[in-house]
């Protein structure tokens, strides 16, 4: 359990990077994504898979060129994920050296990570952009919560050939304790959108959770525990970004399609 | 040769699709994308890639419907591909059966076919709805001025390892066929975008042969020399798409990033 509380201790920096949002949070965003593609290729070539570091990190400087050259707008984004498609396709032409599996991981390394994540920068950018901290809210609370629940309450097992240590009741207590934070930052900043915070905390606990269960069945077929070590003893980026990956869209469209419409 | 000219004469019901536009035209870029996600699929699963065309079909029909609930707007493709990933990540969490190579096939047929071809109806709803054409006119006279300079000059072999019969004078006889037609389109209908036609005929050409090309590289891999035989003769829908696959995105993005600065 120590290492479980300290683990979450290391997404205080977060918090920081969440205050000052802008350029630290975009910078942030780079960082982690550039990090967790390579996590990702690593644990991809474990089976034999290849994907190309190369494209993807090309791809990944494009993404964030773009929203320096052309910030407000989001309209390159498809135009960035066509490009991005093409490259990884021409990773292969190499014929006799690459499968159709390595141009595939390099897609899977740019959409999965690169993409979802680069919704905290369209967050960010956009009129409810204070809500870039609801990202961080459902997931880390959904964790610890779920976590305590699980530990202290835990009966029944969510889903056991994926990730054998979940509960049904640790799932709850997640929700729970993402909606309760979700609401407490509602009163301190955005209290005109309340009863949003409610469901945007529901959503976002439930996301998080499947982005959870996601990553660890990928880990489970590739036959590892953790994506990496850089945080000794708590694995990965990739491993504590896991929830993040899947949150950021989240609170990026339910502003879209349900604040702003 | 013959098989090849009525392979061409395939493309004229495409002509009229591309006169009348609109529903027709939407439809059959539905109707091809279906069946090239299963062209697609059945192919890869000859190399043991097992990916799920159920999400594949219901991603395409979430993709179609967004279309005719939102007209005009296209922000809700960014949204669409998060789903689209996301549901395809769900199929392998039937861990025992299903490995992640399924799911990046699930997301490469929604991404290579269904996003890539869904441009020609962004491009027809546009402003510029009528350079539609073009897509259909680059690709296809690319196709046969390749083959024909190909047949009558060719000496220097363009790939080998990817496609042997292709040469280098063959790719140049293409773009001269495209750019060729491209003018004799604008002179018809476009005439105050005359300049532009020259430019997106060399790029739509360009991109349609490197769809080819890549094309040839999947089949190569999955040990197949057509997706299917649905046109008795001539290959499936998918070996009469591949160069349009590549210029449908092109050209609509010439329109977005050039033409309506």
């Amino acid at each position: 359990m120590k290492t479980r509380v300290l683990s979450g201790l290391i997404m205080v920096p977060l918090v920081l990077i969440l205050y000052f949002r802008g350029i630290p949070l975009v910078l942030a965003a780079f960082i982690v994504s550039a990090i967790s593609v390579y996590e990702l290729l690593k644990g991809l070539s474990k089976i034999g898979i290849m994907g190309n570091i190369f494209i993807s990190w090309g791809s990944l400087i494009a993404l964030y060129a773009c929203h320096f050259i052309v910030p407000g707008r989001h309209d390159y984004l498809t135009f960035w994920l066509v490009l991005s498609v093409i490259a990884s396709f021409l990773g292969i032409f190499n014929i006799e050296k690459h499968r159709i599996e390595d141009a595939l991981a390099t897609i899977f390394s740019i959409v999965y990570i690169e993409f979802f994540i680069f919704h905290i920068v369209l967050i960010d950018e956009g009129s409810y952009g204070v809500l870039v901290w609801m990202v961080g809210i459902t997931a880390i609370f959904t964790d610890i919560f779920a976590y305590f629940t699980g530990y202290y309450f835990g009966k029944h097992k969510l889903c056991p050939k994926l990730s054998p240590k979940k509960t049904i009741e640790g799932a709850m207590g997640g929700i729970l304790g993402a909606v309760l934070f979700s609401i407490v930052f509602g009163l301190i900043v955005k209290i005109e959108i309340f009863p949003h915070m409610i469901v945007l905390g529901i959503l976002g606990s439930i996301m998080g959770q499947l982005g959870d269960l996601t990553a660890s069945s990928f880990k489970r077929k590739m036959g590892i525990k953790d994506y990496g070590n850089i945080i000794p003893g708590h694995g990965g980026i990739l491993d504590r970004f896991d929830s993040i990956i899947f949150t950021a869209p989240t609170v990026y469209y339910y502003i879209q399609l349900i604040l702003q419409r």
